[in-house]
């Protein structure tokens, strides 16, 4: 059984290693899959989105383990929470909000049972300490509602949703990448049949099945972010020269502001939540 | 069998992938986990200190292998130690510290038989040529007194120690870590019994085992760092307002010098050897 | 069967997570092993160089993945490369130049068969969509022919060749690592016999099989770089003063500038493609 781990430990101290020895001392079976120990100290939101990122792509009943925790110590509550493919385990404070937005029936449980934790709990580094041991329980087939009761009253964080209408789509920057791409919550596939109007490919090799190859017509959008206003969209970074901005559909399937070769975050002054429009013709 | 990897080799070059490319040659079986390779470049101080973080939580029978080793290409010797636990293989600079210090029957090997290294040695990179085979070798079975004669003028580092007095103690910080938390040599359950007398969570939920549950007296000690002083101790980083210090027991089980979503480092001008004297009432 | 990873998608983001995940869905036994994931961004000269110095220490049949690929999006093209040791996957923008170049009768494909790519394919992120799967069916045993059609006309890049004289031997740095060292492209073997006039190490416990030991009067020969002189070759960084700059035998067996305990890049102002001049005497 897989189980990822995302943290916001860094690699400079000894916090990963030492919850990867909890788990294998556990179960030595484990397969332990490093999603990020890189999350900005504290930043639950850039974690929310690395998980939702990050979690579809993992095989069947992966236990994907999140800490990134400034309420560590508190009498805050520490989720399991089961969905229809993976089992999430994570503090109750909102960084699996795009996971409950996305799996509305999904099973939370209050996990409290101390005897699936390290005999000895500190008060800062429950990673090591109940999250390790927990996940590892729960990687050799300890079912979730061992853990603690089911819960309804869990944080559900709040998930910036996109506007459609006549004219167009209103969305927000939702997160950055390290490349200082901004990504947006509008969906690429919001921007599709209107103008199919056949765009060919002139390129002698061709991958066949690109997302939205062909549905949109570039020039069929505009596309405002930040007082800028992008009259197409791109089909790849190198559509305009290095340095310039674009947008694109990204790998989350949603719009992405770039930069050729650069940041978009820096270039263009970007910060979370700042409002994009895109304007149908 | 576990080997546990610890370097200040970084993640942008090729060092830690020649490792592993060597380790998994001589034994495809071994499982590779990384503690850290942020260490940073020649942090002889820092290596120790996450050492001696991650590898008790290990499993029993773990090869710790260490390569921050700025004498590399020098006479330095190699070293093999065996504690009862684990193998730890290092350069002969100090970076086993805290391992010497735990376990004084530690066996220590000085490793010169060559044919357990790679064919050609070179001279600025022993973590590839010397380490990781000899750790691949270890972990199919080779005992580490096949590396070499027992050697007993091993470098043992110095090892900052708490004193206790009737009115308090008088400490260090050893380190420091990403989240610029200084973390002391004062265990936290030096601060014990005085003042039992029954702090009653409010919480309704409560995890049962926390180190220190109810044994101090937040009220019942101050502590003193860097002319400054903090009039009780904290439970969690958020008893403070963001960018408050605080002093907390942390992971290590000894106390840390904190600042609730900052770095007590940055914010206190805190330096490695500060004093922290913790006073009684 | 083992998959090495090499690419500049960092550790902060999803990135990383959502290839492997998509790798074991396809191959849950796959043995994933990071090479870096820190190539500065679009930096394809340094990925070439850190797949040159970690591929030929991975075991026969290792499947190395580079993603360092500014022209994603566009029809670039991906390619599958057998040597007799191993199998690379990489856009087809010179980040196997030195692969190419030590492999004259490497069989390369043109990869085009999409039956073998995810069913979406992002315009950004062919890493989880195209050589994260590809890689995953190539370790199950599919061979690189089964991919696309064999193809000549790829980039080959440029690799820049040290010039051997009667009097010395000219060169360049091509790469520098974290350390600031820079990596030239003289081998180290090439200044050899003139002078192998005896050194004897004076230390009683020596290390049997070193690179070079003996074969080098360090006074045999002098090094120019960047207007600066060296009078003769080091053996270890502990050679000269903390702070000064040597020139070693390093671990790809080529020349180094390096400063000890500091940043020869930065100290002595290098930049890539600086001249390097040895001189016999």
């Amino acid at each position: 059984v897989i189980i990822s781990l995302t943290t916001d430990f860094g690699l400079s101290d000894a916090f990963v290693g030492a919850m990867k020895g909890v788990i294998l001392g556990i179960n030595p079976h484990a397969q332990i899959v490093d999603v990020s120990h890189e999350i900005p100290p504290h930043d639950v939101e850039h974690a929310a989105f690395v998980v939702k990122s990050a979690a579809p792509f993992f095989p069947k009943g992966t236990i994907h383990v999140v800490v990134v925790d400034p309420g560590v110590g508190t009498e805050r509550l520490v989720l399991a929470v089961r969905t229809g493919e993976a089992v999430f385990l994570a503090p109750n404070n909102g960084v699996l909000k795009y996971i409950f937005d996305g799996h509305p029936g999904a099973e939370v449980f209050n996990v409290t049972r101390s005897e699936y934790f390290r005999d000895r709990v500190s008060r800062t580094f429950h990673g090591r300490d109940i999250f390790a041991p927990v996940a590892a329980h729960l990687s050799r087939g300890l079912p979730p509602e061992k853990l603690g009761r089911p819960f309804a009253d869990f944080e559900r964080g709040s998930v910036a949703r996109p506007v459609r209408s006549r004219g167009g789509i209103a969305g927000v920057i939702i997160a950055f990448d390290r490349f200082g791409n901004g990504v947006t919550n509008i969906p690429a596939d919001w921007i599709e049949e209107p103008v199919l109007d056949g765009i060919v490919d002139p390129a002698p090799v061709r991958i066949e099945n690109s997302v939205l190859d062909g549905i949109v017509d570039p020039g069929s959008v505009r596309v405002r972010v930040a007082e800028r206003m992008f009259e197409s969209l791109s089909r790849s970074y190198l559509d305009v020269a290095a340095g310039e901005p674009l947008v694109i559909a990204g790998s989350a399937d949603s719009l992405e502001i770039s930069v050729n070769r650069g940041s978009a975050r820096e270039a263009l002054g970007l910060k979370l939540g700042d409002a994009v429009e895109v304007m149908f013709h």
